[in-house]
């Protein structure tokens, strides 16, 4: 059965799981669409929102429904319910993170920006640094020694950050470690590098 | 071991945790603060957010966690993927449209409220109307002939939009019919009592 993506030609809240399925080695149609393309694709979607994955004649929308289903089946969702539990309030401590982010980009990003380097991304930052700690050093992902699919969101959340701060983890050591030890796995490390050629936009209005 | 859930006073997005606890017969102690003791309670907070679920000596933050892992536990989270798929993507399609209301109740009351009811809850409800149609007729849940999670979260949603516009349901037949049979439930209907009497505001501004 043929999966396909369908998101913009940006990286906002697809990137993550395209490096999932990436990452995992798991086959999918890339499918990156244009926002002029995206008026005809609007009235198809189950909520009119985007990203979807397809397949076979099933569509799933809504990022969070995506990605944890792609957890479930590739054994990227914990090894018990505890680390369920974790996983999932990291995620959505992170989703937290990139809403108020986005509203910054999207709706104020003149006078928005410096408050938002300032103070808003480092408390989010040494929040998500006290939680990801709760895990002892030595282990490399957010839910200890089994990567999971919030090691993807977090990774994708923390790039951006240091695009819009390169200082921004600096106060953060066990992120930025985690950042730069992700990053080095070797499918990512060629997905990154194609995505820097290509220029992926981190976001729809060109802002970052 | 003591369940303990802790919200503001209002329902907010604590309620439909609290109508699954009730509802399902799981005891808990149903901690219930003001916004003056909120000032004391935020620093305590994992994300410095609310609602939280302590059990013995583990906290669970983030409303979507907290009602997907009481949707393991107690067998409300559909009975193969497919159905978790669809449930998890409802579930979040009633969250957009929680957000966009939250919105306007907190930040938009006065000019946003009749444009909200007029055009923003209409597109909202009939994609979720279509959405539950996916099932059959005769059936009562979202998911089907089971209970799950989204119905709580639904029902409420219902409930408010319909405080907010009481003739909000009349085009969407069938979340009209779903909103009437659920609230029937013997559970429900006697904690739906009690709340009346109570008088539990639906948001912390006092608008509705």
């Amino acid at each position: 059965m043929t999966l396909k993506f369908s998101y913009f030609g940006t990286r906002g809240i697809g990137e993550p799981i395209r490096m999932l399925l990436t990452d995992q080695e798991v086959a999918f149609i890339d499918h990156r669409f244009s926002w002029e393309q995206w008026a005809d694709i609007k009235p198809t979607m189950i909520f009119g929102s985007c990203p979807c994955l397809t397949m076979g004649d099933k569509e799933i929308v809504q990022s969070g429904t995506i990605i944890r289903h792609l957890a479930r089946i590739h054994g990227l969702n914990g090894t018990n319910e505890e680390e369920t539990i974790f996983i999932d309030m990291f995620y959505e401590g992170v989703r937290d993170l990139h809403a108020t982010y986005a509203t910054m980009i999207y709706q104020n990003y003149e006078n928005g920006r410096q408050p938002f380097i300032q103070d808003v991304l480092p408390e989010h930052l040494a929040r998500l640094e006290k939680l990801f700690r709760t895990y002892e050093n030595g282990e490399n992902f957010v839910a200890g020694a089994n990567i999971s699919y919030v090691d993807y969101v977090l990774f994708e959340e923390l790039d951006i950050q240091k695009i819009l701060s390169p200082t921004a983890l600096d106060r953060t050591p066990q992120l930025k470690k985690f950042h730069e030890q992700f990053g080095e796995r070797k499918n990512l490390t060629e997905y990154l590098k194609k995505r820097a050629i290509m220029k992926t936009p981190v976001n729809g209005n060109g802002k970052q």
